[in-house]
């Protein structure tokens, strides 16, 4: 490993190949895998301690195959020949000449000939939602974000030889670039100041003037990852001798201790104001004619007690924190950007997915029930597709409600789903939270903490039908008895 | 042929039974071959000119596999179980038992053993856009609305046996019931005043006491199709042997006279007060104390004047009355409204669909540009997909351009994608207009009224690459030379 | 009098100068001998059919006196020194020098020397709503829209000597051009096309070269009042040795032929839409193939049966008109735009503003009613202030009833109140119109046909506390007997 | 002074009877002195320590003519008589019998007749703006804001003997009633809980079931007191032997700590995240797995290392608080809700308002300058009419700017008029700063902080011509001299 200050390489070429791992069944655990493996040889926890958010990492594996199965430029013309594609929502057709960035979209569908020509006369191209057409790039993005606790995209970008896509600019998420064909030249520049450094918002492009010395440029080849954290201005273009694809796997997207204490601030101060009979005393007569710019000059005692009176009240701010109820409402917002599990056939077979209704006749379904009893083993299909949120509905009587939001339904396609939730009662709300708190081991029906076996079963049909929870075993189908 | 003056009855079995007829290629023809074959043995002809829009047509067919193929029960488990059916968007759950109609759907995916729970527990399930799921289904409302040229659409309904799912109620679309699997018992009442006749809204839910009695009631069996107009109020209720399944195409919504008088009068008039200066000229003075209710009992030769040169300005508005401009207004939102075509796999392979790109290696297309010459003959690939429209859009001078609209890229959901159009010259506007006059025969490029070749190329090339049109022969690729 | 065919001039010194006639009673005859004396010594009958709408008409009186009393630029210091008077809202500062024009506006109020220190320095100044400050303007135009029956507004325009404030433009509006002091010197210039003949929306500011040669250019000089038709470009200019003060009394904004069209034959359509059943059959299902642009070159039998329908039908939509809906339509309109009645102190001591309560002791009104017998003599207070209006408000039975509209409440800022009505019973309704009709003159509340005492009563204490009527003598008060 | 718990009352009988006090100039000490005055004999001081916010306060001060002067059912008379009082947005009349409370308004204006005609048949009329109408409620509320620096509004209430005329609520504001004409008496009951003690918005309606037991009832007589903070319930009646006049004058709605926190935090978040790289750096992995209902019965030390590093980070957020902005933000709001100054004619001649534009002929101003020189001794009008705000207006460049807010050029009527302010520059609003800051001294020109005198006197020109300042000296009036 070469770490100089401001990046770190790693070249390395390892004497096995490690496989991109098939996810096993824990859903944290299989995300942890595959983020080993993205940054394989690199350790993930020296990656969290030395380099994210900090600086870039260049990993060399010198095995072109290493991603192999993930994407490619003949799995890009069957997209374009069998899915619906469109230009500007799915995919752009770019240029950057001279200093000068150019969209070519057309309208409508973009169909395969049309793409290549264009590709074929210099364009660069990206797809937007790959993950919405490519199942391995959803498994992967999917299971990252069990690792991430954040939502995971990606881009998938192809040059032609001997071009260049895109302006110099920066952006808002942490980047891991995937070599996947070809190569790339990458230049890397350090934020232009400590206001750019993990900056909240995409930068516009940039001229070569705006953007500062490289600190470091370098030939990303097949199977090489590049990572660089928000705030790092870059360009990339491909050799004269080679096209380029890679994929861009982005996350952590306003996922800051800033944005947790934004929702955290706006709820004490409501329930400060609730709750505080001194948030809701009257302002003294004078707090005009001792604040403001224009008494900014001042120093009186009373403008200082003033300033006193509100640090205190900060101070008391902190008492009607809600942490948990703040990090709930993030929580919720993970679950609404969130990709959907994407499933094995395995674990399909074990869901309300894998209930395969018979028919005896035409109108007369004979197996048409899920077996489910008192001692099926049970767990949520992943850690982080299920959420529990207490709310409190503008309801006069101040009666709170369980909702257990999930991400199980959610489309491929980023929030074209509303938020999925159901509302559940106190009782049952302490049964999910004991089916959260146990996974990823299954545990039967009749381990959840109720009162009856009905409630048990009533609960545990209602989570399989929507498609949270899988069974230990495959799916049973039966008629009801009686 | 049983004739009443309130309805008419056919029943007859074919000496052989006439296949759902395949689409051959003249997408207006096959579009009336489909329909003979929906009202068979009753004649088209004697249909338009004795029933449409008038009273109900009963056709007992006696051939229970009559419909085969088009949907089943089957399919639809096959649907619930491979597809993201939701709840309410797609699919309904209704029960309707003693004078009291109930929808029971949950939230989010009706996943199959849920639906047919419900089924097995008495209700009915109506599923509210099948061609978005069903191929077959897909197929006969796309070809039938060549033979209708307004929007065609379906729903699906399964009710247990012994069970009704809705409450009595008339719609605001011409109604083709047919009979799909067991048997459904039908009662029909007529438009309860002339101002329900040929309504351009649904009605609500009535109670029995509401819809007058009965001018008849039947049962249907598979194979049987009862036709009646938007405005007759129609209940239906499953037999205690059997269940029900039919399929209801529905067509004509607001396809009225009326609805192309509204477009007409609207532009008219912007039209008169445009060009004709009696449009702009003053009111006279007197008019407020000569019209109004509280004048209308006079009988001056003052308000004759006035109703005179009212009656003469409503006359001259026809002469600014531009019919084509408000029949392509309507027709253009009959684009956006249709299905899209539904091409066979032989008809795919004739257009930018069966463009196959060859990769020889990764980033590297060897043949991806399809081979349209001056000696290729095209045609586009629906009667009905594709309008040209005049427009004039807020341009200082005046210059009006001219659209293609289309829809070969419409979604099958309904208006899930905006209106798909590209503007075009003058002279390529003759050049598609040529194209649609010679459909369904096919004409070589060279034929394009278009002074060269290379704007006749562009112009095919152009059409091609949108999908909207087909080659006589399969589609072949080659690379760029030179 | 000299007539050009562009514009006619009358020269005339008048023997005895006619005064601003002073409102006698009946508004009609007051607006219209108001106008007399405005066009004065020109004929109305003449002006009327040989000028209106055709061509300017100069009139020289050579009685610098005449307007005197309307306005000043005495008053104006006054207004400005008095009144909350705004930048932009009420007012503007402008020039147009070198074919610029600007305008200099300041936020906020126009205080008297700052809107004077702007004009020291060859400023414009435009007040453009002096009715709501000045009361002979208000009563001006008031008077006036009594014989319009059409909004009359009014704007102030003040130049200091040698400069213009305004670019060359055409105005959307009948304007009565008003010479109050000094002199200004207009060139004017026929509407540039037959489009822009009586156009319906102001022009933006042109450059000297696109306005054509002039038709003629004059002199105003105070007393003279030059007259011109919407859409004739105009500008002016003070000349070197005078300021210039000149009122701009303007009407007839969009109150044309086609406006009444407009509401005829959106309601028509509708009403024949639900009336006749020809409207909502539906169309025929060749008519997208023989209409439209793609078709405009056919001539089939098919498409002339078709285009005969339409005008068919265009000529049954007469059958649909309803004139008098329409009318009054436009009536509740102009009453919504109409200024309120500027009522002299002798009208106002006939009328519920006369009504003053004696106070005998704190909390102790003493007289607090109006005392209106069947013997009462009243009438409405102006011709034009009040309006019947049938409506059907979306009542599910039909049910149709009558609103009372009025200007007496409005302001004398455009539309600072909303639409003033309220409902009444149809027998009430009569009573109204008889009260419309049988103005000027005043009649006993006996008289109003109503069925009893009581509901005669309760009908003219109703409109008499809406200010809607006024009593032939003096409001006496009275204590409730009994 | 009796002082129970639970409120204090104070009977006395002044030896001499002090006259409502005539503001003398320095708006704050006028504003003070009338506090005074409205308290008296209690104690401003006593006031504000001991009762305000506290608890209810009666004075009784057995002089009936106390308040002489300020409003009375004559000046009502005149009012409705002379202005355009409109039922429902100036205007209610309303009933309280049998527990049913009633609005009895009409549409449109509301003429003393009628309201008279109400208020005999038992009708309660409150009117909602008097301010607007009344020039001494106008001064009388306009500097007692000068004391509260919190807008302060009014309501007059009369009642006819033997009526109430409104249901049990509690108010969002700090009243205090004063007792104008007649009797009345008052039912005061303590806030129902502490969520209801010092509420920010007001109650419903209550039944007499809903409200608890009185803490006093008693009867106020002309010239009598009473005050209530906000939350106290409270109904009143008059008496059967007389009606009732009083005025309650209102203060402090939403003018809290907590509204002042709540500009506080918002502020100081968006400038931590910008500021600050903790507050932009990334949450940990496992934050979702350690907070949110669902993780809140651990503890683990993860969990609580979490809550230390939100605790830090809201400690922090004090770092970034920036009370000064947060108190201009309220101090501009409190600008726009305010009543503009009620000068005096004295003061106004030493304002813009004073400047008399000299005519010496129609179009000739010959003195339309103030006179204002290095030497001229000016100050604000109003301690409180001006405020100083610096902001920051999505300039790329960061640049701030200054604004001067103010409330000379409000409406009497709340919110008529939109936010009043203009931009300078930043020496320009040092020399605005010194002007507020020496107030209610007089200062010359010449002593304002700035470079030159042109600069000087551009501003105190400036100022002036807003109405924002006036001269020691009556303006005098000139023409610009060279």
């Amino acid at each position: 490993t070469t770490s100089s200050s401001s990046f770190t390489t790693i070249s390395k070429k390892a004497s096995s190949v490690p496989k991109m791992p098939f996810p096993e069944g824990d859903s944290e655990s299989d995300g942890s895998k595959l983020f080993d493996w993205l940054i394989h040889p690199f350790s993930t926890n020296k990656f969290f301690s030395a380099i994210w958010e900090r600086k870039p990492l260049l990993i060399r594996r010198h095995i072109p195959q290493y991603a192999d199965g993930l994407f490619s430029t003949n799995e890009l013309n069957r997209i374009l020949t069998e899915c619906n594609v469109r230009f500007s929502v799915n995919l752009d057709v770019t240029t950057y000449q001279n200093g000068c960035r150019e969209t070519h979209n057309e309208e409508g569908r973009a169909f395969a000939p049309v793409v290549w020509d264009y590709y074929k006369n210099g364009c660069s191209v990206r797809i937007k939602n790959p993950q919405a057409f490519s199942k391995p790039v959803w498994k992967l993005c999917s299971t990252l974000q069990e690792h991430f606790k954040s939502m995971v995209g990606a881009n998938i970008y192809l040059t032609p030889a001997g071009f260049q896509g895109f302006a110099p600019h920066y952006d808002d998420i942490e980047a891991f670039v995937l070599q996947l064909e070809g190569k790339k030249q990458w230049s890397l520049y350090n934020p232009r100041s400590k206001n750019e450094t993990l900056p909240r918002f995409s930068s516009g492009n940039f001229s070569e003037s705006e953007i500062g010395s490289e600190i470091f440029s370098t030939t990303l080849e097949a199977g090489d990852l590049l990572y660089f954290p928000r705030g790092f201005i870059h360009q990339a273009k491909s050799l004269p001798d080679s096209h380029s694809l890679h994929i861009t796997i982005s996350t952590y997207q306003r996922n800051t201790w800033g944005d947790l204490i934004q929702e955290l601030v706006t709820g004490a101060l409501s329930k400060a104001i609730a709750e505080d009979l001194e948030f809701r005393k009257g302002l003294p007569l004078d707090y005009l004619s001792s604040l403001g710019v224009q008494n900014s000059d001042k120093d009186t005692p009373r403008r200082r007690e003033m300033m006193k009176k509100i640090r205190d009240l900060m101070g008391r701010l902190q008492d009607h924190i809600d942490a948990d109820a703040a990090a709930d409402q993030r929580g919720v917002e993970f679950l609404h950007d969130s990709l959907p599990p994407a499933l094995s056939q395995d674990e399909k077979s074990r869901t309300i997915h894998g209930a395969n209704v018979r028919m005896v006749a035409p109108g007369r379904p004979s197996a048409w029930l899920c077996d489910i009893t008192i001692n099926t083993r049970i767990r949520i299909v992943r850690k982080n597709a299920v959420r529990l949120f207490a709310h409190n509905d503008g309801d006069a009587n101040d009666n709170a409600g369980v909702r257990v939001y999930h991400s199980t339904q959610n489309s491929r396609t980023y929030h074209e789903e509303e938020k999925k939730f159901f509302e559940i009662e106190g009782d049952c709300a302490l049964a999910v939270e004991s089916l959260i708190h146990s996974y990823p081991s299954y545990v039967t029906v009749a381990t959840l903490p109720l009162n009856s076996d009905e409630e048990k079963l009533n609960v545990a049909t209602s989570l399989f039908e929507k498609g949270i929870i899988m069974m230990e075993e495959k799916v049973k189908m039966m008629k009801r008895t009686g």
